[in-house]
């Protein structure tokens, strides 16, 4: 990796048939956001089911995306676990498989602070020579990164970039400005498909969208804007997805279920995936939760009606 | 009130002197503020002292503010406290000084839900012809207002706009969509002072900025380069101001004591406030802080180094 | 006051008719318990509607409350409010008034550290010379308060006992060993009803519990064993109180009005209370719910089937 | 297993030297617990390194525990990971080495239900014949498992106990009391170790107590008080033992760290772990905390001054 990873990299959504990875689902469903041009894929990220995933599953999504990116946009690779040996094990399997960058969380479930974060990331990058990417989620993890951390580690070399999904907008801010007044070590990604605009604003490098996984077209669009300035088309695309987004709006379902299920609802309605089938213990969204799901893409005009 | 409150609309911070209002200083900070352009002002808010305040200094602050302003702009005023009966008095009281809106949260405190915050603003409309602004501030109430309870009250023509001050930025975008396609009921201000561009990428009405205090103009910069659909200088002027809000990164200190604290040790440094005293129990900054939001108005311009 | 108030103190539960307080039922309520041997009233606690109530109110249920004891046992006064300056002004009324002692919470709304919650207790203690009793209920006001933080305040004379709601029965223990290592300064209460017994044997010098409204004989049944180390009854008697505490578990109603909507319409079922109003914004408990209340009033014994 | 697990049950701390597992301290630790005649050891829990250790560390540990118990008394295997897959993987893992029973959390990281929660329970079931006790940990999954979700598993034969580390002991009394109502289908164990006396006045069936690894005596004599109804040695053993437990009030070491770390150098101290080390990326307290664990195992007598 010469040039930073920076644009529109979709955290990808996983599709299944009778519980198996479907590779052909998989395939088709790659091809059509690399043919949109986006600029990185991030896979086994919290959308990407890597949580749900035994190992032998995150090595099966791993390769089979690997095959079939096939080096024509970089691919990141979740190496999301509890502790530092259990995410420097997943690290070993993303570089034998042969990934760009490993993306990793603070560690989760034991109660700690920011020394062993700190710590753990940089045990992470003694452990390999793949650029780290720290994953700010604080509603899966439970622990902010704070810019101060954040950049410290990125001027030490430990970290190369960030994906926030912390959804505090105002810290984002704050990190921006500290990493440009570093000399820009970081390359900061948004995964608030919500609110890309306000990221932008702040000088994002890109986002993250799981939303992109349905409508990879309108990142793009967005980003393109971004970078020619044209800030009402910006504004405008961001708009629409925001409409888009509203798929997640489902009745009786909450959290994971929800928004992936959504997401694995349009894709399956779109012709994408064969299935919606959702990970256990999670079930798939079903009646009039599929069919909201079926009205907004067709108000947005992703469907005919 | 006949057009709605839109713009910069800074929550007013309160000086006082050996523990009483300092009522000069008041009037040179408040015309400060007008000269500087400001379109409304908000009393008597988090910022303005409200929960430190007793009802007679409540009255005080609110007496001598509408007397400074003198109709020049319009007036809201926070009538918070814990539950309804104790927020329709407060109202009373504002209704006999004469403001332009009054602006309230959630009930606190007490354990409630969303039927109970309904039915609190629903009495305080019952109780007053004022226009009823909806404050939501769930890092002091506990509560998350959600998009689809403000825009039915406001269809129901209880509320009349939201002073948003939630730090959920995807909410805030999924609220100004759902507004707008009410035909907007609701006017809507971000209180988030550093990522001010990104709610109006989202649509925003205006902002509540504490900093506004401090720098009112920088705000007016930005308001006017929004409604001139120039984004270039929204986003460079936010940039400035998210450097000068660094005033509040002080040691030691936290939440309320270290914000306003900072906003008034900032106000005394620019001559406009006498002192940085600050309400029981909380104590103004002191030694190294207060050299440091010096070394900050200097950096950002605002004062001579 | 020369002995040190233990013993069972319930708060204080208020009725009402019309929205007015209900003076005779109030009457009732209060020799009810009293007979039934309670060594202290705690009014205006959470369960007392303080935070529900204007100025004007609280001191009419104060005055009452104080005109009905008539001595016979000491009464507690909440001096429930969000900062200093307003809890010193509950403070003067209930000097004018006439109690036994006040209790007073962590300030709240406005974000704050431990110094400030240490001075805003300091701060109390100068301003009068009755006891002071902390009231730790983080569930309400979001700050815990720390064993060392309250046996510090002791020590210097600031704070008489504590009424512990903080539900953290481990703080709870090292609370009470802390204590009892600097000589017992305070007086250590649980608010807990269901657990009063864990309490005890963690060396509790009483409770606050809100179900004593309710059923008076049985926390001084418990009470007494407690004190005649007769540990099986304790056990014995905090089952059954337990068992009648599920009147709360109500459906389609939380917190303040589950649970105080529950104490009410037991004590309505009693023929305690004429009404189970509730105040603003707050629905009474109705229906299915009443029926609820009444069944297990039955099956507990304090209604005849 | 035809007889219910009861008693004193300690979740085992891991000894390790260099790194590795240290398989001669953790048999003498293992015969010291087991000689003191504690009733069954559950190993891999959040005490035990369990999202510490790689599935190969985890191996290892089971089966040496397994091996050296030898049958004595019953293995507990914690089988905790985020979701129904992963946690399928390590029950497989703990049948071919040989366990008595299995301890699953809910799942944790991505966002879920109480509809998950229950799928998950039962898909767990369905996969094993092993007794299956939930493990109730909010602090480190972030969800409290209800009462009546807990009776109704256990009504289904899904459940056989539950381990609460929930800290919240009116919960727990509820919990006890709706399981006598079903007919003790569960067995409850509680792992607050600074209030096992209030667990056993609601009726727990015993305890698994982390500081049971340093003092299993302690807990030892509490229990055959218990059980003989001799309270009086119950409340005396545990104010023992909360005061013992001060070893883990360290200074700049929080959660795991300190807790862990704590019990972990006592254990050195004691000459029962070779070692105070602690997996990465946490650190072994050192310097003044040491002394501080020293001098209060000196203070309850458990070294010699």
């Amino acid at each position: 990796m010469t040039t930073p990873i920076s644009g529109v990299v979709p955290p990808l959504v996983i599709p299944t048939k009778n519980g198996a990875l479907d590779v052909p689902s998989l395939e088709k469903h790659l091809n059509r956001m690399i043919d949109a041009g986006i600029h990185a894929i991030f896979v086994l990220g919290s959308s990407g089911e890597v949580v749900f995933s035994t190992s032998a599953r995150r090595k099966e999504i791993l390769e089979n995306t690997v095959r079939i990116v096939a080096g024509r946009i970089p691919v990141m690779a979740g190496v999301i676990d509890t502790e530092t040996e259990r995410v420097i094990e997943h690290i070993r399997q993303a570089e034998e498989i042969g990934v760009d960058a490993v993306v990793a969380t603070a560690p989760f479930y034991a109660l700690q602070g920011e020394a062993e974060i700190y710590r753990h990331f940089r045990l992470l990058h003694e452990a390999t020579e793949l650029p780290i990417w720290a994953y700010d989620i604080p509603v899966c993890v439970h622990t902010k990164l704070s810019p101060n951390l954040l950049v410290t580690l990125a001027k030490e070399g430990v970290l190369a970039g960030v994906k926030d999904s912390s959804g505090d907008d105002v810290s984002f801010r704050w990190l921006a400005q500290a990493n440009a007044e570093a000399g820009h070590p970081l390359q900061l990604l948004t995964g608030h498909e919500v609110v890309v605009d306000g990221a932008y604003m702040s000088g994002a490098d890109g986002c993250v969208p799981g939303l992109g996984n349905v409508d990879p077209h309108g990142y793009m669009r967005m980003w393109n804007a971004y970078q020619a300035g044209d800030w009402e088309t910006v504004r405008k695309e961001q708009d629409r997805l925001a409409d888009l987004m509203r798929i997640v709006l489902v009745q009786g379902v909450q959290g994971f279920g929800a928004g992936i299920g959504a997401f694995k609802t349009a894709l399956q309605l779109l012709g994408v995936f064969e299935t919606n089938e959702m990970p256990k213990p999670v079930l798939p969204l079903e009646g009039e939760n599929v069919a909201w799901v079926e009205h907004i893409l067709q108000k947005t005009g992703l469907l005919c009606g």
